[in-house]
């Protein structure tokens, strides 16, 4: 029975891994999308969002056979509702990067003053999505920690680059309906990275919880 | 058993409802503040989110309860696993309700001119959280389904909103910074209200699915 349940966390842990990776696929192709003016990417972007969601139904129909065949108790029984914790924020993730590349296909594409703020944010928020569903994984509270700790910079580069916009707003010259509708479009794209680093802290705040029970378990 | 586990899924859903009305609260409180330039308000909104997260763990702790006490099966598994979503959406609610509050602190109120739409918005998105933790409660799939449809009102309402700050951007008249941190703020909140909205929506999907399961047992 427990050998059973060990087989199905392993196949939980390695479709978490599979729909974390679709998570950055998205996120890079629909900053890389904005970065490039590459409409072609932010359709790869809105594609793997899709996949993020069949996996999410995937994942869940797993949980609840793990629950229902194994019955799991104390530590195993909060990884299992944990995890189904983690597929929501990870669907949403892909649902920001996909709002990211719907974004890019209605407008033009933002300012290129910005490309290195917005570059260095999405940079950040991979970093936080790959080492959440990794510290969820591996049950490694020192690497929830350390990613949470991301979440400060991300917060940082969003201000910077709310900052960089009113700077261009402010500036001496009068502006058109194109420049508002431009600058309105970064900050939204800015708060769509700076919500999946929201996302990934709660997926860290899972990993501690579950590393906790394990913890508590060992004891 | 059956005798205690519908003693307890009615803690459950008196537990949901409570936890509603604190997420309306949450919206209310925030709305007004920005409305009626009430500070005080604001921090009621806060005070709001902070008893969302409270009830969160405990309605997840109860949902660890039922499980592990009553190791349900088939729609009844569907429906706590269900309710852990469920709540994960509520908990967001009360998050995005105070930012709204944070936001209005740290910043002068937003245009009067907006005033109409944004509470337009707020009413949309208070009548969405209500109607979805009912049908929820009442595994009401028609009901469900009309609070779904509400998302596309509060959709357009953002749009509106955002053209209105398009319209004041592009006017005649060159601005000054606070002009475009009031502009900027603006659109956060009507993003804000619209992310509600689509977390009303998630919780009216998990109405469905146990909704569903309910139908497929009775059949």
């Amino acid at each position: 029975m427990r050998n059973n349940f060990n087989l199905q966390l392993n196949e939980l842990h390695e479709d978490l891994k599979k729909m974390g990776t679709l998570c950055e696929d998205c996120i890079t192709f629909a900053t890389q999308s904005l970065l490039l003016g590459d409409t072609e990417l932010g359709e790869r972007a809105i594609q793997a969002e899709k996949q993020t969601d069949i996996m999410e139904k995937e994942i869940q129909n797993l949980c609840m056979r793990i629950l229902l065949q194994q019955q799991p108790v104390a530590s195993d029984l909060r990884t299992i509702s944990a995890a189904i914790k983690v597929i929501t924020d990870m669907e949403r993730i892909g649902d920001q990067g996909s709002d990211i590349a719907e974004l890019i296909k209605k407008t033009q594409i933002p300012f290129e003053a910005f490309n290195s703020h917005i570059a260095a944010m999405a940079d950040c928020i991979i970093r936080m999505v790959t080492g959440s569903v990794e510290s969820f994984i591996k049950q490694d509270a020192k690497l929830a920690k350390q990613i949470a700790d991301l979440d400060d910079q991300a917060d940082d580069l969003f201000i910077q680059i709310k900052n960089d916009i009113l700077d261009m707003m402010s500036g001496k010259t009068k502006h058109d309906r194109a420049f508002g509708e431009k600058a309105l479009n970064t900050l939204m794209i800015a708060k769509y990275l700076e919500r999946i680093g929201d996302h990934a802290v709660n997926i860290t705040e899972c990993a501690l919880m579950a590393a906790g029970s394990q913890n508590a378990q060992q004891e």
